[in-house]
């Protein structure tokens, strides 16, 4: 099926970590699109620095991508790519939070696809989730933590009592923030991202420059320290609403109570809420921005590019379905309290392969309980032990078993 | 510009809690719809169990919302549908769980669009989001909280120490949960939406029936008790991923780890974790099906439908950027301790129609501190007691301010 599929040529502008993984992703992935999609995706050139002309690389390419940064001479590219008909994706939210009218009025006027994901939630698709899924909705506010920087260095604050200072140098020591941080620090590129947002939820123009914007560089670790006594749990949030018949679309350091749906984001990760009232609330999560989660929203962007996203899904291949798998369990037994018990069940778990990971035994005499949940055994083997736990002489009722998901969450 | 719009016509099959809600929202968001996408919705006739003819509506609509639930007549009007070259929305899970290859021959042979985005999570855009966002990416597995009824049960157990059966009635005398609450409770509910799910991430045909499924009957409040103290969640899951060359698609009650994604999603939410090795993970999480939010999903569809999802945002509305507002906010104070510190501290605020909701009182002597979170209140008035406050004889430095978020999540 690939063999037949025709090619779609994408002009590659930039090569820095972004650009390097999005051409490793497009050469491990293209067969795979080419079957379900008919397209099969090839990188027509790439301009550098050093290398490349953009005129013959637009020649060349039926969509341009642009992993350049900056907004000059990017929006040139843009404007030129789609005045020639080409489609354009891009990363840049500094490009189309400044320039935004410009580009949709372009993209519009010529009835090419400017598809910017990318340039806003990391893998978190909020742009399509606004443009697509709620396009029949209302939607009143828009939350999100939009900068991965930022909120590792805050839940770093948060766990270790660590100062501003010390959270944000561990932060560069494992690459989480760059040497110079000003940009996520002052919440100006979660300023930059919420702009974008603010205009495909309200559809009203707003320029980065309009959002007003605190950082997180004046947060002290007594105020997390403080928080914590109320319950709190401190975040940079851009807010974008409707209020008073206007629009407020801000980035601010807050404090969220528990209950919110962004109070448990933590570490690098983004997340955003879109709340509507013929929906309540809608809350994306996912891992910020890296060089392979960007080149998979720039790629997704790529596909929907090439070809209305094909909905009707290509034939099925048969696939063997697994039943007896390994899995982690709880186990809860009631028991006879007699000296041994819970070393004569634990040898039965150990003949068929289960260790016990943790334990909480409760009670005495003939009303004790075992608790205890399991390393990861292949389910076949575990139930085998339980059958003969449940035949022990002091074992009062019959096992129950439950399973257990996120060992590696711990 | 919406007069210009074309008419959409829409021809819905049922009458119930869906239908009628679907009914509404169509009409109260037909004038955006044709403003953004340049069509207006309309619906050219109903077919209830008492009135309308199947043949005459289908003759006159450009598109099938099914909404009768059931394989059949549903199945029947589906192909019919169709075959007639009509695209069609279905809500219907049991329809695309059981006859899912079969209505993706035809949609694929006639080339019209089947959607069944509220077949599967409430308002959550799982299916969007697994075929398009990812459809660069290899999806390696996919957890869900798939429905709402269990959820909100669980929920209620681990927060009161409830039984399962007073849990139950809880959630019937609420409207959580049906008076026949089999397919819900029993995890059929869920297999049939994991099957579906399971079909579009890993484009194998997987069939309802064969999903293995537990239910949360025999879930008992002890269980939930002992696992409380080994930091355990307990959820119903359906899971579905690669495995040993093959694929594993079930549901079952599962103890999550306080730090999985999914541990935090509580009452009748739903949420999916789609796991990718290219992307780590998204989770998206919302309210479980209810009338509006399914009516909303269906409509969601029936716009996609219409046309390629618009993604060249129509011209912008200027709008007024509010930048004074009400919020909630935190204020942290460094006083000499004397007394009527804090009294003083509140009048001023009282007169500016900030009022505190609590506060943490630290420290003696010169060295006390006063941390406080106020009810909401325009932002400009508090920082004008705020700015009183840090002239205060007593206030041994600048007040510290930091917005609060989420008052009515509590």
């Amino acid at each position: 099926m690939s063999e037949a599929a025709k090619v779609f040529r994408v002009g590659l502008l930039g090569n820095g970590t972004v650009g390097s993984a999005f051409q490793e992703l497009v050469a491990k992935r293209a067969d795979a699109i080419a079957a379900e999609v008919g397209f099969r995706p090839e990188i027509s050139g790439v301009l550098t620095t050093r290398d490349g002309d953009f005129d013959q690389i637009l020649s060349e390419s039926d969509l341009i991508v642009e992993l350049i940064g900056g907004t000059e001479p990017a929006l040139d590219y843009a404007l030129r790519a789609m005045e020639s008909g080409k489609h354009f994706v891009t990363a840049n939210k500094q490009l189309v939070s400044r320039h935004g009218e410009q580009l949709f009025e372009v993209a519009g006027r010529v009835g090419v696809q400017l598809r910017f994901e990318a340039a806003v939630g990391g893998v978190v698709p909020a742009i399509r989730v606004i443009s697509e899924t709620l396009a029949a909705a209302h939607i009143e506010r828009v939350h999100g933590i939009v900068n991965g920087t930022t909120n590792f260095i805050l839940t770093a604050m948060e766990r270790t009592g660590a100062s501003y200072e010390d959270a944000l140098a561990e932060a560069q020591r494992l690459g989480y923030a760059e040497a110079d941080p000003t940009e996520d620090v002052t919440g100006a590129d979660a300023a930059a991202k919420m702009a974008i947002i603010a205009r495909l939820a309200f559809g009203a123009p707003v320029h980065v420059d309009d959002v007003p914007r605190e950082g997180i560089e004046h947060i002290t670790a007594e105020d997390i320290a403080y928080a914590r006594e109320l319950d709190l749990s401190l975040k940079l949030i851009g807010s974008a609403e409707r209020v008073d018949g206007g629009l407020s679309v801000q980035v601010y350091p807050a404090f969220l109570f528990a209950g919110h749906p962004l109070a448990a984001v933590s570490g690098s990760f983004n997340a955003v809420t879109i709340e509507s009232p013929d929906i309540t609330e809608i809350t994306l999560s996912g891992p910020g921005a890296g060089g392979s989660q960007t080149a998979s929203a720039v790629l997704g962007d790529v596909i929907s590019a090439m070809i209305p996203p094909p909905f009707n899904p290509p034939p099925a291949e048969p696939a063997v379905l697994v039943t007896d798998r390994e899995s982690s369990f709880y186990l809860h037994v009631e028991v006879a309290d007699h000296p041994g018990v819970l070393a004569q069940v634990a040898e039965l778990l150990g003949l068929q392969g289960a260790s016990i990971r943790s334990v909480v035994q409760k009670g005495i005499g003939d009303d004790a309980r075992l608790a205890m949940v399991m390393h990861p055994v292949l389910e076949s083997k575990f139930r085998a032990a339980v059958d003969l736990i449940g035949r022990l002489d002091f074992v009062r009722s019959t096992p129950r078993v439950i399973r257990v998901i996120g060992e590696t969450f711990e």
